[in-house]
């Protein structure tokens, strides 16, 4: 296990690593060509820089050796008294991927696993999960969509019917080629998404108008061979998720559901999860292949700077129905028409997000809606009166428990009140409510918010439902607090100078854009290229090789998010488009104001 | 999809004729030689049994083409007014193995797919899995079982860690060897269950006797690459499933748990489903690959004769804890000792099971408590009061549903009501509630019950408790009627001569039996070959090539079901084993009564 867990680990740290590119202000210099004045000035600003980085590199190891030795003595004392340190030692902001890597691991949401890039969901994350579902399942049935399950494994002619869509996923499936020592007679592929295994079905179901819309849905996982560095929960070759195929007579209908499931995934980030999202249009270079359009939610993870695609759902409008002649009968009388279809997923991914979001130095922070236990009570002992303590504890969450929270008692005899802050910290519960004597004496009890530590004294008459309040102040402070740092991270750019700097920053640029693939290609090309540079020249400055710098710079260009919907621009402060405005990053004119970043 | 349907249904076809094998009086002659002076006078009433099957077959196929004929006219009829007759056309009894084909199609249940062994759940299906879901995942996490996601993927090394455990499962592993062109370093295992995915992390978080019990669960789909016949439900190639897994540190608790599992599968089976089992044990021979022992709930379907598995839960003991270093340090000081461990599952067989026993020759009859729809409310529309009649409709149905029965309406003014009548017992919904304009004035409706069709006048003002008092009724009667039946196909054997007659009679046997590997061996070659020997006479009778006749026996080889536990003998009237008896198919002592059957 050992060996798998330290494989993975690399893997963790290099992918969260290597997006965060450059220093934010080192400029171009050494190996690329300065560009112009500007270049030779910053230059020397990121020289002096790295100087600095080193000192404080240095001293930060220093610290850390010694911190390390201490630690190692504790753990020795704790384990002698069978109490283990298993906290986390270190900062968000101070090593992301690392930190991250321990978050996950010692809060029990993930096991490392052999095989890179597949995960456990342990049950700490998979009751996340299942709230995601309940959440979902019950507002999609409301919709009409019923759930079903189609096979795991699709045939090569299907898979390939629809060309650019197995474009989009051909070098990422993964085949079945034998079975116990037999070669099959054609290998299978393991589905990546389900469109080519469920559309013959829709084709031999729909007949007339009375068969549509057919809307249907299935939990299950998918399976992409990705090759970019994995990242728990963010980047899986295995995920779970639940993908929604719909079919419709009219491109109306269609176009109304893709956006009442964009509202609906929405809800799951910023009600549920307690994380912000902007909803808006992909680009044509970003879309689902095989799709007309694709909308989606975009969400922000401020500690790297870096957007993540929440969830999307896409009209496919007439290309699958044409190719699997999914055709019906109108109700006027005529020849068959073709279907306008639909398809929309939400992943695993998303509780990722939730915990970048929210986790701090301490560990997970989690959103009361979506934690598996939202209250722990915690007697604090004294001798002779444990027994008493205990039970009253008990009680208080019980009385928790019967109003419908979830709450539980932490009463083991073999670890300290301080040992358990700590473990429930850890593991995010949102509220802590500790009992000592004094408590007992005055029949109230002290209840210690997670995100705030935030103590309040409750008196026991009245301890569930302002337990149930404090859950709810809890839940909205901490979308609250969360949007105030992305909307914070976003600029208005109108041009290119500003553009690269604001993503070096940890930010995202929102800027008129003329919306055509060659620009977005090229403005990839441009920031990357700016990345490198930068990079280098602090690389060289710090002395490392060239092979390292590239590596580092390697995802450091930015790509459109999506195009924001009205509604989100206005709520940034973007003004309407100025007549014969031209797009920020070449000579064509404006069509749309655009959200641009680096991205996971 | 023609094409793909065609070769599903051949698998079907073949799958569920092969087994019933040799007509039931027909023993040896021909092509094997007589074994005893019985023998010849078998032989006789063998050759008069086919000369009577003959003549009835033809007089069958007669009266066929002239039902076709009827039906084909019915049908353009139909057609001419939009209706087609979408019903069933074979009976349960006629040619079970069509009728089986039909009825998971045409109600919905199942769409073929162009993977062999691979089939679509549809929504009608799909929920009932869901309900069964909730009723096990409810029981299961009062018994303190968590939730939890492993990976689809296991590498070559830990698969085969465990070599009995491989060598159970290997022929039927399906291997991932390529992503995208790119031929994988190792070939990768899809999973045929998931003990050696979950055991090395057991081995990571179990230390202490305080980490105990470990009780873990997971909801995944398996894959198991069977050359045997596929069999939509009952044997598919992927399949889903839960499987729990549990750890404690005494065989004591282990033990305990095995049995409280058991009976929450025969609660599955008897209480939500209506489908009688036996509890029992497993032989050596049957039981899981690389546990200690296996318990099982066994089904039964009539109509073939051949009994099924319907779930399992085993005792690993602590073969794998050693394999996979599982070990713990006890309460009481000292070494670490190795856990003992359970795993048990449930899959998506038990809907097949459920559909052969209740279904008639109108198709599917459902349990109410799995019903997706319990009730569905049809009005019988007057010309002139369309409109009032289907608001009342929608009335009682409205009532129905806020008393929280799943109840709808169809007012579809495209169908008569007695092609809804059809089509809702063909999809076997509980109860139909009929409403025409004398109930109307009345202020009643009539109520008919899909498993016996019986009609009774229930007044709107009482309607809602007497629909649901009804459902409990028919709740109850079909788990009655399913064990009235199963039961009497049960018959005590003593000695050899008895036996496979009862089982050509499409019987169950219990019989004294030694319990050893070999036996059970022995007496599945002598029945193999006592099918194989009646199947040639017959064969030979009605003039089929021998080719034919093995294909038809193949699969008539008995087998143990289980070896029930004391309280299922007692219901089957089995006395004590007296002292000294004998196995009944060889000379050694008998060791238990046996429950033994021709299986899927």
């Amino acid at each position: 296990m050992a060996a798998a867990a330290e494989i993975a680990d690399t893997d963790v740290a290099a992918a969260v690593a290597a997006p965060t590119g450059a220093p934010a202000t080192a400029p171009a210099d050494g190996a690329a060509p300065a560009e112009d004045s500007e270049a030779a000035a910053a230059a020397k600003a990121a020289r002096q820089l790295e100087k600095k980085l080193k000192k404080e590199q240095q001293k930060k190891e220093q610290k850390e050796k010694k911190e390390k030795k201490a630690a190692a003595a504790a753990a020795a004392s704790a384990k002698k008294k069978g109490q283990s340190n298993e906290g986390m030692d270190v900062g968000k902001e101070e090593d992301f991927p690392r930190w991250y890597n321990q978050v996950i691991t010692k809060s029990e949401l993930i096991e490392f696993y052999d095989i890179s890039g597949c995960y456990i969901l342990r049950p700490w994350s998979f009751s996340m999960w299942d709230s995601i579902r309940d959440f979902v399942d019950v507002a999609i049935k409301k919709q009409g969509v019923r759930n079903a399950y189609f096979p795991l494994f699709v045939s090569q002619d299907r898979l390939e019917k629809e060309a650019s869509h197995i474009e989009g996923f051909a070098p990422e499936v993964a085949w079945v080629t034998r079975s116990g020592q037999t070669d099959m007679e054609k290998p299978i592929a393991v589905r990546p998404t389900s469109e080519t295994i469920m559309y013959p079905a829709f084709a031999k179901w729909i007949r007339s108008h009375r068969d549509l819309p057919l809307k249907l849905n299935q939990w299950s996982n998918v399976v992409r061979w990705e090759f970019k560095h994995p990242t728990p929960f963010l980047r899986s070759r295995e995920f779970l998720w639940q993908e929604g195929h719909t079919a419709f007579a009219t491109q109306e209908e269609a176009d109304a559901e893709v956006l009442a499931i964009l509202d609906l995934y929405r809800d799951v980030y910023e009600t549920l999860l307690a994380v912000p999202v902007i909803r808006g249009r992909k680009s044509e270079k970003e879309k689902f292949a095989g799709g007309l359009y694709t909308t989606t939610v975009e969400g922000f993870i401020p500690s790297t700077g870096r957007a993540i695609q929440g969830a999307t759902s896409h009209c496919l409008g007439q290309n699958f129905g044409k190719m699997f002649g999914i055709t019906y009968l109108p109700e006027s009388g005529g020849a068959a028409k073709t279907v306008w279809q639909n398809s929309w997923g939400l992943t695993t991914r998303s509780i990722g997000v939730m915990v970048m979001t929210h986790g701090d130095d301490k560990g997970l922070v989690l959103p009361p809606r979506v934690a598996t236990l939202q209250v722990i009570v915690i007697p604090i002992v004294v001798k002779g009166r444990e027994e008493e303590m205990a039970s009253h504890a008990r009680r208080i969450a019980d009385e928790l428990s019967e109003a419908g929270l979830r709450a539980d008692v932490d009463a083991r005899t073999d670890k300290t009140p301080g040992w358990k802050f700590s473990q429930w910290e850890l593991k995010g519960v949102p509220v802590r409510v500790e009992l000592g004597p004094r408590d007992v004496e005055a029949s109230s009890a002290v209840a210690v918010r997670r995100d705030t530590f935030a103590k309040t004294t409750y008196p026991w008459a009245s301890l569930v439902d302002d337990v149930r309040a404090l859950l709810d102040v809890i839940q909205a402070d901490m979308l609250a607090a969360a949007r105030a740092t992305v909307s914070s991270r976003i600029t208005i750019v109108h041009g290119w100078e500003g553009f690269v700097p604001i993503l070096d920053a940890k930010g995202m640029a929102v800027a008129p854009w003329c919306t055509t693939v060659e620009c977005e290609e090229d403005v990839k090309k441009r920031s990357e290229a700016a990345s490198l540079a930068a990079a280098a020249a602090a690389s060289a400055a710090a002395g490392e090789a060239a092979g390292e710098a590239d590596e580092r710079a390697l995802s450091g260009a930015a790509k459109t998010l999506c195009m924001p919907f009205k509604e989100e621009l206005d709520k940034m402060g973007v003004p309407e488009m100025a007549e014969g405005a031209c797009c920020f990053a070449c000579e064509r004119a404006a069509v749309a104001f655009t959200l641009w970043g680096r991205s996971y």
